[in-house]
């Protein structure tokens, strides 16, 4: 039995194995799984930290991970599987980890689900106008007739635009199935076959956002995603559309975004701007027709547990032999955050 | 052909079948179908109407129809079918055509629809404590750690009680599928079996309320529901649960409610209340922990046209001899709103 046990350590920052890991969730891994110890490794270099990864077969990372370059991989003999309780790998797992072929696998999936669903239960109120009129009854105090104020308001037959078919954008579109809008994608890199297969129709960037009643960004951060939603195609939303944004502040030309929100006729709901924190006088806090949230959409909280559901998960499918769920491909560094 | 063709009546209230039916919905009946004409009647004792009645296969009937009783239905002989673009059948169908044998349908499970909707975007915003964190930032105006102020964010694991296994709960179950949450429900009428079907598990009222994180108020307004989330009940939920009224506001203790709000451990969503309006002065509208919505769940706007689909498709079902999708029974009556 012990023979073909697998010999598992964590290594993330301080604080991070407690906010992720529920320690029944580490007490209760496969027996073919073996915790070398529950306190993380908080760097590589210590006698502790090089005695870990002598042992290791199975890295699980978080936040915060020190980078494994050469020397930590030399420590670390018997690694085949860096398997990330978090969303990208970039801080940490460099071009050696690929070049030895060691399997990759992240939660990155899990970690978009919290953001879809924040995207996919604003669209449902946007297209409702459910913000607008619970303002307007807070302020009015007095009997509202909803279709009077927005005659167009609810969800049927409104067209929904997701910017970025992402594995947030995919989720987002998954989830949307369930309700009668249209659906359109945009995404340089869909074909139409994956469009197909995601059933959903590709359209230009400029048709989207032209044409959509919401319109939600999830494209990556990218040096070529930068200022992607440019002055021009802020002055091309429909008037009373919902801008959503998830992703990164920088997407988005933020001054033309205010400019035309304070027009009066776009509404926007922005979990993300730039900077990332507003100051205390921007147009974004005080502009009714504005949702503003703190960076709240991703994992957080009880979410958290979500990540170590998945990490754990793929320890277990490494113990029985079975493929990675969520194995990432160096070639996928390109396209993703 | 024409001896087969069927002939389609509308009778409804003023003003109603242009918000309810678009006329390309109409113009676009199957060829089995004839519409006597475009203009409902909206009494059924003028010549015109009594023209119409004694050609009328089918009758399309909308909010505002007038009643249709034994004088009715002498003057319409070949009638058989009633379709109801609406919710509720029983202001105007009465015990002489469940007598007659004529099939009625209705329009309700597409009218609980977006009920169901603005429900389910309302417990994935509870459970990630969204509108509590926005109206923060708007009021702080700085940097905020959701986490920090609400560690217990995040939708998944939460446990989501469902009052009512009606057509508008059953479909918030529905919906509620595609997260991560637990589902809870309770309602006198559903056994096991139907809850299997559900994929949910069944629990007393007493238990639900003590125990969910979220909980969604789904009954109908009948004698026996009046004041069914009593005061005892509303002192049991858990704090820091969020209440969800989209129901009626007299199935609930209106000031016991309030009074467990203004503790300030209870976030409440309600989209009715009693009275229907509130006067100016009532803590509903200006507590930070209510989100109070001018009654906007139901089917307004855009929404109304998927009654008409739906009453149409009925229509096109009996011209080709299919059973009706959502037949009524007399028996039904009493257990809906």
């Amino acid at each position: 039995m012990t023979t073909h046990q697998l010999n598992v350590a964590l290594a993330m920052g301080p604080g991070v194995v407690s906010r992720v890991f529920p320690p029944r969730r580490l007490e209760a891994l496969a027996p073919e799984l073996r915790l070398v110890s529950p306190d993380p490794m908080e760097d590589f270099t210590s006698p502790r930290s090089l005695a870990l990864l002598s042992e290791a077969d199975i890295l699980i990372t978080g936040w915060g991970c020190p980078v494994i370059d050469d020397a930590v991989l030399d420590a670390a003999p018997n690694l085949r599987h860096i398997l990330h309780a978090g969303g990208t790998v970039k801080h940490h797992v460099t071009v050696a980890c690929w070049e030895r072929g060691i399997q990759i696998s992240t939660a990155a999936d899990a970690n978009a689900i919290p953001v879809a669903e924040y995207t996919v239960a604003m669209i449902l109120l946007a297209n409702k106008r459910v913000l607008q009129l619970a303002r307007q009854l807070h302020t009015e105090k007095t009997e509202i007739e909803p279709d009077h104020v927005f005659p167009d308001m609810g969800n049927f037959g409104k067209r929904v635009g997701i910017i970025g078919a992402s594995r947030i954008g995919k989720h987002v579109i998954r989830l949307l199935k369930a309700y009668d809008v249209e659906i359109v994608v945009s995404d340089p890199f869909l074909d139409h076959a994956a469009a197909a297969v995601l059933g959903v129709d590709p359209v230009s960037l400029e048709e989207l956002v032209a044409s959509c009643d919401v319109v939600s960004l999830h494209a990556p951060s990218l040096p070529s995603t930068y200022n992607m939603i440019h002055e021009r195609l802020v002055a091309s939303l429909k008037p009373g559309a919902t801008f959503i944004n998830t992703a990164r502040g920088e997407l988005v030309d933020q001054d033309a975004l205010l400019r035309r929100i304070e027009q009066g006729d776009l509404y926007a709901i922005l979990d993300v701007t730039t900077p990332w924190v507003l100051p205390a006088d921007s147009g974004f806090y005080t502009h009714p027709n504005v949702l503003l949230t703190p960076h709240l959409a991703g994992s957080l909280g009880m979410e958290l547990e979500r990540m170590a559901v998945s990490t754990i998960d793929e320890a277990v499918r490494i113990s029985r032999g079975e493929p990675l769920l969520h194995r990432l491909h160096a070639a996928d560094l390109a396209f993703t955050a």
